[in-house]
């Protein structure tokens, strides 16, 4: 294992401190292992706290400021979050408002949020959950009953943020964070495993001619072992499985996302794939992000993610978003 | 060789095809091989153009936009790019106040820019050329007469960029490059070479205990192998060698960039170490930057650099800038 780390067990809080030390718009709880905007809650906003394990940067702590999250909480490397330390950044962020739980569908992930919102009724704080399920690939998982969530969380987070800002109550975000989930689909490729630094060994083999298609961001399998082939097969078959399951069409948003050990300029060359599969099917690309996004440590490949955009959706995206990993607008 | 491409010969023009598709604010001329800013040139303002050789994502391209670069000249990769190339971009984006090009210091990349300003200069443009050698590895290198030009390059294109907004003449943007340079060195470590699509094999060989300190964005070697020990003491010899080679003091702006294949929850593992150690000395980060922003392919590893700022450094530094790597201020 060759990592730039200073031991395995200590990866999770030297990256915090790392983050505390580049982003003075963010607070750091590195005892309780939460992030919080700086300036604190916003009274009367609808508070947004997502988590999942680590590994996964800037997922989720890079999406924490004005017009996203208000925290994130991450567990150790590819672990889930624990309900105590939801529980203290649900506190930490309502604003009055209540809070929603934006959860990407693995087990542990899903059982600690919902333990965790529980203990925060008890205490009197409002929180609603949506599940975050949009990777077609298959049916259940590893960690995971039914669909696990990916790319998708990264678009709930964003659409959902904006209309929190301008005001939403924590009915209408959870309302909006199903319908963007809802309307998303992703689907994601590896070329090869990662490495746990926990484990210290990848996570799975394939050999050197060899893709996981529709691999989890853990690397949980997908649906198929296939070959390596032009990147505008690979994008063929991840926007055939979308399309198979959820018809495209109209205005889309695309992601075109790094897993984290692929070079930007191959996800420019799968993105010129993506708008010219589309394209040929009338759809039209209209937002978009081509970059790491969500990620699997190391891992070379790719997931795609389209959203079916409507107006309202379209502005939501568009509104100003000021953290670490995603900033425009003001 | 793992790559997610449509054919090795097609990279760059694929890539650039993905690039025009996901940024309506860039026009990309495909056949000529440059990207500019969309709306053209911006009459009086002084244009800033790079380039070099592709596989530095999101060098350049990723720059062209208000507050930082007018066009980028992408070679193919770890190639070039050609003087009729960057004769083009630079006749494309004169707005009449003449044209900075910001060379990294290669010798095919001299040369070509040089050739280029000769060419321009007989048709009526005025250009200047600043050399950007900030990396302190080492005084020569597979493709460098002097030190090698790496993360400064980032520095000095969002520094004068913005002071060309504001209106900057063209010496005084040169000046402002140069001084940018000056202030900023560099230092990189790897951990795993990057394959060249069309060599089709790693450009060098670690061991699996082994990483390359001031490693070239090319994978030139660089001082030396030494064995892989904690992120500490990686930073350590690189903040070393910066601060030997110019004593690092008041307030910085830091760049902890990785080199293609690193996870970012490593990177800020590093930033986390670099600020301790500049802490340590009495010097302050009040600016910074971790991510991937000049990279070499997939390559596992992270350089450091560092600008000891002025006022009027951070100041620019501040200011707007709308492009698809950097964005924020408006």
């Amino acid at each position: 294992m060759k990592k730039l780390i200073n031991a395995a067990d200590e990866v999770l809080v030297d990256a915090l401190a790392g983050v505390a030390a580049a982003h003075p718009s963010l607070s750091v709880n590195v005892e309780e292992r939460y992030i919080t905007r700086a300036g604190g809650p916003t009274p009367g906003k609808v508070s947004l706290v997502s988590g999942g394990g680590s590994g996964h940067e800037p997922l989720h702590g890079g999406y924490v400021g004005y017009g996203m999250l208000d925290a994130a909480c991450p567990g150790e490397v590819f672990t889930s979050p624990v309900p105590d330390q939801i529980l203290a950044a649900t506190k930490a962020v309502d604003g009055g408002a209540g809070v929603l739980h934006i959860v990407k569908n693995y087990t542990g992930d899903v059982l600690n949020f919902q333990m965790a919102a529980e203990l925060a009724d008890d205490e009197g704080v409002r929180v609603e959950a949506v599940v975050v399920n949009d990777d077609v690939a298959v049916e259940n998982s590893t960690w995971t009953a039914g669909r696990r969530g990916t790319g998708a969380t990264v678009f709930v987070e964003k659409i959902v943020g904006a209309a929190a800002e301008r005001g939403a109550d924590l009915a209408t975000a959870a309302a909006l964070a199903r319908e963007v989930n809802d309307r998303s689909r992703s689907f994601g490729v590896a070329l090869s495993a990662c490495t746990v630094p926990a484990a210290g060994k990848p996570g799975f083999e394939l050999a050197e001619d060899e893709i996981e298609l529709g691999v989890g961001i853990h690397g949980e399998p997908g649906r198929a072992r296939g070959r390596l082939v032009p990147a505008k097969e690979i994008a063929a078959v991840a926007l055939d499985a979308i399309h198979t399951d959820a018809p495209i069409s109209g205005e889309v948003l695309v992601m075109v996302n790094g897993l984290g050990g692929t070079p930007l300029i191959e996800l420019y060359v799968v993105f010129a794939a993506v708008a010219d599969w589309l394209g040929a099917r009338g759809v039209t690309i209209t937002r978009s992000l081509v970059g790491n996004y969500i990620t699997s440590l190391e891992m070379a490949g790719a997931s795609i993610t389209v959203c079916r955009l409507t107006p309202e959706l379209a502005d939501l995206w568009d509104a100003p978003v000021q953290t670490p990993a995603l900033r425009w607008g003001r």
